[in-house]
Parts: C-alpha cells; structure tokens; sequence
C-alpha cells in the first residue's frame, strides 16, 4: 500500500481520496488551504499542516484543484509541495488545467529528479464517486506504469496519451468536442422544433445514422426532459473553454466556433444558468429563435 | 408487385432504382430530363416520353432529384406528375429539399386525392448501394405504411418524422448535426496537434467519453489517414447548410454554428476541395492555424 498525498478534496477530490482509502491506501492531507472533510480523517488519513509536510511523508503526491494558479501555488509556494519532494517521489496533478502552464511545471519537478504526470479527469462528480472517470496521462511511460494502479482505483478509462501537457490537452480537446456536440445537437433540436417538427422523433431518428453521438444520446435527451441540474455545471464548461481559448491564442490555434460556444454560455449565464447543466446551452439558442423547444415550456 | 414511377436515375437514384428492380418491381422512367441509364431499361423498365406519362402508369412515384426547384419542375410543370395524377396514388419524394416548399408542394398534391411523403434519405452512394440508407419520412401514417415495403427495399433505418416536411425538416437537422461535429473534431485535432499531442492518441482517448460520436469514430480516422475520397462531396454539403440557413431564415431559427461551418467549407472550396469527403473541412482548420494535423502533410 501507497502512501499518497491529496491535495484538494472538493467536489471531485473527496469521492477520489475515498476510492483510494477503500483500496487500502493511506492518506495526508493539508490542513493549509482548507479543512479536510471530516470524513477522510482517521485510521487511512492524516492531516498535516501545509503541502511541504504532505511532500516529505509520501510517495506520490495527487493535486485536484480548481485552475492553473492554484495548482501553482500547491506546488510552488515557499510551503508548498516543491519544498519537501526528495529524489523518486512522484507529482499528479489531476487538476484540469493550461498545457503550457503544466509543460513548465513537469520541468521544475523534473529538475528534483522527480516525475510529474498530468492526469486530468472527465466524468463528473458520478464518475468519481463511482470510481469510473476517464483519466488522460501525461508524462513518462515509467512513471504512469508505477502510478496505473491508483488511477484504476479511481477510474476505468486510463490513457496515456503522451508526454507532459499531452492529458490538458487531451482534456481541453475532450472540453472542446463536447462543447460543440451539445451546440450542434441545440441549433438542430431548436431548429426542427420551430420547423414543425417533433423534437423527440428527430432526435429518436438520427441516433441511427452519422449524426449519433453520446451528447445526441444523454445531453439531447436531457434537453428534451428538461432535466437541467448538474451534471456538469456551465460555469465550469466556460473555466474549460476559456483554458481552451487561452492556449489557442497562446499557441496560434484558432477556434471559430468555441469562441462563439463559450459566448452561448455566457448568455446563459447571464440568466442564471451558471450552475445549470452545460445541456442548459439549449436554452440560449431557444431564446435566441423566441422558440421552446418543447411546447408551453418557456425558453 | 407495384408500378413505380422514378424520376432521377443519377448517383443516388440509379442505385435505389436497381435495388427497387431486383425485388421484383417494374419501373416506369421518363425521357424528359436527362437520359435514362441503359442498366435500368428492359424487362422490369420501361421508358416513357414525360413524368406525366409515368405518373398516368404507376401507382408510387419516385423523385430523387438534386434541388427544390427540380422537385418543383418535374411535379408541377406542363406535362408534371401532378398533370397525370388520378385518385389514390402517392408521390414520394426522396430528394433533399426545403421543408417549407415541401408542405406546400404535399397540399398541392392532396388536393388531387393523393398522397404525398417527403422521404429524404441519408448514407450516400454506399448506403444506396448496399440497400442500407437511413430515411426519414413525413406525411400520413396510412401512406407511410403502404410505402414502407418500397422503402425496406431501399433503405435500413426507417422512421415517420411526422407530418409532410417533417422527414425534410429531420435531414435539414441531421446534415446541422453532421457538419457542426465534423467542425469540433477538425477543431480539436487541430489544436491537440499544434500543442504537441499526438492527434491518433487524442482520438483514441476521446472515443471512450462523452466527445464519442459517430464522426468523431469515422471522419476523425479520414482526417488522420488523409483519405479524403469521398464518402460525402463538400458540395452537397454546401446545398445542404445552404437549405438549413436559408430555411432558418424563412421562420427565425438563428444557426450560429452552422453559418461558420458553411463559411469553412467555402474556404475548402476556394482551395479546390469542393469534391473532396466533408471530412476535408478539417482542412480548413489546418489553413487557419498555418500546422498539418500530422507532421510533414502540408494542410
């Protein structure tokens, strides 16, 4: 058994570091930027008071924290996680967050003699808790073989896609495509429903063909039930696709219509959609054609 | 077996026409437009002078031509099909055209006691070939199930939409649905690469989320194989969005998206693409960040 850090147990950080305490690890914790819930306390888990201390008493340290600067800060502040790494120790970061920004993280890690693998994750809350996230590594073959076995704790489909920076942009990719399918699926829903047509038929009819997709399939449905609660929040789609837009400025990569996806989102958060789920987008097309999709369901 | 009419023996219609001939039905054809292929004339194919004349010996008649203003010509000209229509018959046709001048075009038709289906199809020159096409079919249940036989010769994945033009106005969403996922994939790929991902293993990872799609499976491959043969035409493509705008306009269906994604496939053209497989937008893609998908493939 592992002893492994875990830094960050929010939302999805907290069913994680159960699923690895249910395997058998133990845990630490920092007690610095936040309490530690409760219930990861005890015979697997022990808080200590800053990620440096985290650093010293393990092996491999996990980050699963909201944005670029803070993975920043956990690793690179003066009590942070750089601080207390010695020689074979090993830095997750499953954050979702900039592939440059992480590129010259794994460097200065690297520079410890210590691997770095980026790991960001896709599934949501459910897929955590249900220890079934989809996980995209970067980094060393040697390094991801070594840590393979807690990412299977954590999730069931594990890739490694390449070098540092390959998961975020593996993640962001996933983020773009998304995006886009729950874009397109909202114009053709909206469009057919204002056209005559029965939304739930159309929907039924192309999952045959080449416009089938797991979006048409889940996030179509969800738009035509009206079940909009999250799932995976539009405010946290708009963090991912503004790290999409931000690397594609960076990187000269341009992303015609992510830019006008992340514009969507943003007039639906401009009607309180923000902790609606991302399937919600289909309430700004529908206001946009004063349309519902659904009759006597207001847009 | 039946008499059918069939008016539009081309890439599409000449395949659906011999697959409609080997089940045992005799085809009535017309001289007027366009030369009737030799294959199709004999024992179970006749040629006559004018659609007027095919519409007087059939019971079903067929149209499979390219555009709305065709459909229009061969139903309602001088010597149309409308003009040899008695009580009973059925005009179906399978073209891809205008959902709003289809349900004008059904009134028309009604008014003469017959029926009318808009059943536009969807799987291209393989699908006609191989009786596997997806169609998707408008009007009265009673004449959908009379001509169901005719069209499980034709096709595989048969659905009734709804009412006249809902099969159009359920093609007009799939081809949205198809082009805006064509888009996120090229987007994605494109930016992956350019960040220094390997586009083959982003795909890889992406097929097990919630970024699988259809197109994603099969035009993703293209685009990493080059294998831009068509499959479907960028051309057609192009009529298709054209009649999802400019139906859009007619009842204030805004489709952001798919505006783009039309101004990208004009860009393909511009660069001689217009016969090349849709898959070749992410060419497009590959211009506007100045980076080949794959190393040493010029975009």
């Amino acid at each position: 058994m592992a002893k492994i850090g875990f830094i960050g147990t929010g939302i999805m950080g907290l069913p994680m570091a159960k699923n690895l305490q249910s395997a058998g690890h133990h845990l630490y914790f920092s007690r610095l930027h936040k309490a530690v819930p409760e219930e990861l306390i005890g015979k697997q888990g022990t808080v200590l008071d800053t990620p440096r201390e985290v650093s010293k008493a393990t092996d491999f340290i996990i980050t699963m924290v909201p944005d670029t600067h803070h993975v920043e800060d956990v690793l690179f502040s003066e009590t942070g996680v750089a601080t207390g790494l010695s020689r074979g120790k090993t830095v997750i970061d499953m954050s979702s967050i900039s592939p440059t920004a992480t590129k010259a993280f794994a460097e200065r890690i690297n520079i410890m003699e210590c691997d770095y693998l980026d790991a960001p994750v896709s599934g949501g809350e459910v897929g955590a808790k249900s220890a079934a996230l989809t996980i995209m590594v970067g980094g060393p073959e040697d390094a991801f073989k070594q840590a393979l076995p807690l990412f299977e704790v954590m999730g069931k489909n594990i890739t490694r896609v390449g070098e540092n920076g390959d998961g975020q942009t593996c993640k962001v990719a996933n983020q773009i495509i998304v995006a886009l399918n729950i874009e397109a699926v909202s114009e053709a829903l909206v469009f057919a429903s204002k056209a005559g047509a029965n939304p739930h038929k159309v929907r039924e009819a192309l999952m045959g063909g080449f416009a089938a997709s797991k979006i048409l399939e889940v996030h179509g449905q969800r738009m035509l039930d009206r079940t909009f609660d999250p799932g995976f929040r539009i405010g946290l789609h708009q963090k991912d696709l503004n790290l999409a837009l931000a690397t594609g400025r960076e990187i000269n990569a341009p992303l015609p219509n992510t830019a006008t996806a992340q514009e969507l989102f943003t007039s639906c958060a401009a009607h309180g959609l923000k902790d609606s789920d991302h399937s919600a987008m289909v309430q700004a097309l529908e206001s946009m054609a004063d349309h519902p999709l659904i009759p006597n369901q207001t847009p």
